[in-house]
């Protein structure tokens, strides 16, 4: 009745889903680890699943009697292998973002879960899994009309040095382009970035403030607002523009306070605070389905298609002010 | 067509009506002045009205034969005096709170004025002008359902030294006496006062803050936080609670800044700030009842009862936690 | 390592434990279950506890080998006889409130428990999980300065018909007795209520609403306004005036909608829904705690101390306006 | 001392801006009355200025001996006639919007203001008058750091059916097109206009909503929807981001409700309430400059400028997705 789950890469994320499944959800045990430094995965070990096999190979663990299911958290260039493997073993997989690095390598996944003819695989994509979107996305449903235009924001205080612009699209934006397309139930067909000028906090290979604006296959405008040196907090934000009228977001729960001559609450600057009630839900609901020998929640299909726009945006990066076009394959039918 | 004024008492308030009739108020003209110190009345002369005339004595004003109409504006222990004077005249008079210093002073003014048969008078409550107090009345008359109970506060940052506990009556709850009277539509009927412990910033003569319970003839129950040391701001706060909703009085317009992990609007700390466009509102409501030679507004009957429940109050500050009858005389016809 | 859970009472709070226990937390499981009517009992087996043995007595749920913590969900009558066997037989015991009908049976449990030397009993005031709350409580520790005041509303939308007055504190109330004790970590020493007119909605044993006054031993005075026909909504509202600011407990999440010529965002109608997360975490913490063996989160005392304060409200109910006095008995060791 | 205005055109806005004059604001008086339809100009004489003079002609007017000074309210196509009469005739002249109808008209009226070497002109731009953009602007010079980005919305519920495209530049974005110009202090190098999908309530000649994009020489980035279809209000938005932190415009005052499970604060339905008291303070501003002989407020240069980046707005719209350059001519000294 208890899923058996081997954890590759033990990391900060994969010790953190560790310690979810061990101490906060329901349904599940750690039983077995992974990690490119073995070291890393014995204090994972040590700390949170005594009970747990350490492998040092990857494949290893996938391959193992007792386990039942999957999580991917490894470095980024080893996901395709990975899932590749465990769709090749039939096993569940929830796999940390991105799916792969490329969107050939996401096609490749795509394809192998087709051919296998199940679900097995979700991508970490925990946005959704947010309440604040899900109000919204209700909202947009029930009470907005049809949606036309959608005002966004993703800002962080700062970012390391080595934070170049493209990352912006990767790392940061791809949160967005995921949750927009689950939000809208659409499909991206161009993307524009425009630049304007760059922020005294920023460095000689980071254009940053960006504005990218994205329109949809039903014509919804999307115009987000990526700023990675804002100073002030690490803020999201989203307005829903429909026919009949408008939902934006909440902001996070936060005190009120009167205090100096200010009203105020206060906003978040540490993205992980942000949506770490996501992560639970995200895993409980991979936890669930994996039970039942699938995978619901983000597919491949939106792994590959955020990894299609990502390189689209890039693009439109690269010649500023110009629509990029965004080309949709057919979707599989086990994606419908 | 215009209305020649005639202000007694020149100080801060007296100078800033004189600017106001002088420099932003349509239909009158300031034509005469007054002070107890002359210089202050010639100071206002030379910088605002150079075409009044000063007079030494307040009585000489209100009879000479350009005058048209009077603002008392001096020490309020003049107050009875001049009015009566006005009333006496039968020139419309406008005058700064309190209308005297005791009830049985508002009650000799009411009685004139009632023997004169018409108002000539109106007193400075400007809190019924403010656009959100207009606004809460129009909500509470249509929106709400009869109102049950109304929580209200009243904050200074501090006080000066010489503020003491019966002062946090006259000088400050004055002022939610009379607007919700107004408010409702509707007499008290008890007061009673409960002190919390006494804040640290305060001092031996002054117990701040305390709460304030009125009853009214209608069984409504309005608490009234009074707290003149609160520190972070002036802040008036009114709720009113009905059999349907509630409604709840506007804070001050405010940008809404995102900065240093904050989301705040500013807090106003300065109570000259809070009502300044009534000051007009009301000034201006005076102008044209005055130029038809009545009054119109807050009257000698809200002034009186003002006086009345202010001494209710202080009788109630006296014996904390018991409840303080108050007795409301027939109302004459004359304010019906 | 998973903590073995017998439930007593599976109503529907009972049912609703259960599931959480069996879906949602971790580190425990159901093994037993019983209720005054084996049917139920046997119904949430068959839903959600396959495994679980049911018993006709709760008294032989307690004393079972494999049960090794108790959850007490049963009608409140019982619960003081639950309790004290859950004690005598040395098994954590988590109890829905209330702790006991009467303040003397909360006592009785006081003394069993400070007997047997250790904590071994949480009861169920699930506020004091609250994100909000939490929130609260360290803003008023952190930044408002020393409270002075509390301003509080516990509103209903409406209340079955057999609800009459004293059930305003005994089934309402009792959460801001609790829980704002734990917020300011303080003592009640006097309770008064006064009564507005009562409201259209309500009915002839019913005088609603009321506000009540609560002192605090440190002088903070605490008025709430409980009106349980309010009609608008399910709406709790806490606000904390300090030395230096003020602090509010936040809103329940909502999407913001402009819409019809409104700004709007959503008021809970269903009591089940404003607290739902607290009981997910209130629960956690018990699992944690009796797997050491103990108990943590409220104790006996708190509701032995809610019991007399609730016992104090509803005689100043009854003679309105007055202060009834409540006197604090020596606090054990055991709740330091 | 009393300006001696004479006001061109009787329509809504010179019957309100001569009630305004007789009623409202100090220092004034209407003493002319001019329009196409006499009887117009005659109808407003008697209900607001029994005193003033109608004048057949506007020409003859402006050249009246006692008319200090001219509010040129009539049509648009005839404000650039009037306005240069005015100047000819040294005359200050507040001038409603638009300036000319087209850019080389109001480039004229520039010419003829510099060749007379003083200001004499003032562009009914009310928005600059309003309270909350006064406050942001103070705001973005004193506290979020140098503008980076704007983010607006211009929203009416709905247009009448000869509301074409292009009107939405000329009509409806002027408005933001000068207060933003004010409110960053800086001037337009390009626009560009992205439609997204027309919502059902527009009709075929009106693409409607649309997002037009700005770019300032200093390389401020402002997108703002433009939306006359939304159904739900009359809506302004407006939030600069700058540097350290973000400012928006307030939302108009308005009490908030508790009622039928939703917390709400109305939005206007009716755009002339939404800037009701900016009129106000702009025409007391031209009053007291033009009781000086000159004027202050908008220039004839920024309704220069405002017409030139109109034009650009409507080129941008003809070729949707192209960014359109804007020259910015040499400022002449007269409006540094
Ligand atoms: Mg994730
Ligand atoms: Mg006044
Ligand atoms: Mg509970
Ligand atoms: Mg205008």
């Amino acid at each position: 009745m208890t899923l058996k789950i081997g954890v590759i890469g033990t990391g900060m994320i994969g010790r953190d889903h560790t310690r979810r499944i061990q101490q906060v959800l329901a349904g599940a045990e750690v039983v077995a680890l992974s990690d490119y430094t073995p070291e890393a995965a014995r204090a994972v070990q040590a700390d949170l699943a005594p009970g747990a096999t350490v492998y040092e190979r990857g494949e290893d663990l996938i391959a193992a009697a007792d386990v039942d299911a999957v999580l991917v958290c490894s470095t980024g260039s080893t996901h395709e292998a990975y899932v590749l493997a465990a769709i090749a073993a039939g096993k569940p997989c929830f796999c940390e973002k991105p799916l792969a690095t490329t969107a050939e390598g996401a096609r490749r996944i795509v394809d192998a879960e087709v051919a296998g003819g199940k679900r097995l695989v979700q991508v970490g994509f925990m946005r959704r899994y947010d309440a604040g979107y899900v109000a919204l996305k209700q909202a947009v449903e029930t009470r907005t009309g049809a949606p036309i235009m959608v005002h966004a924001a993703h800002r962080n205080p700062t970012v390391p040095e080595q934070y170049v612009t493209p990352m912006a699209i990767h790392d940061t934006f791809v949160h967005e382009i995921d949750v927009f397309r689950w939000l809208l139930g659409d499909d991206y067909v161009s993307a524009r970035v425009t630049f304007p000028r760059t922020c005294a906090a920023s460095h000689a290979k980071l254009r940053d403030p960006q504005i990218v604006t994205l329109t949809t296959a039903r014509g919804v405008v999307i115009t987000t607002e990526i700023y990675v040196n804002c100073q002030y907090g690490y803020d999201i934000q989203c307005e829903v523009v429909g026919e009949e009228g408008i939902a934006r977001l909440p902001e996070p729960m936060a005190i009120q306070m009167r205090l100096n001559a200010s009203l105020q609450t206060a906003i978040l600057t540490d993205w992980k605070d942000r949506f770490v009630a996501s992560y639970d839900t995200e895993l409980q609901d991979f936890i669930k389905a994996a039970s039942a020998g699938t995978a619901t929640g983000p597919t491949s299909w939106d792994g590959y298609m955020a990894a299609v726009t990502c390189d689209a945006c890039v693009a439109a990066q690269e010649s500023e002010g110009t629509a990029i076009a965004i080309t949709n394959p057919e979707r599989p039918a086990l994606y419908a």
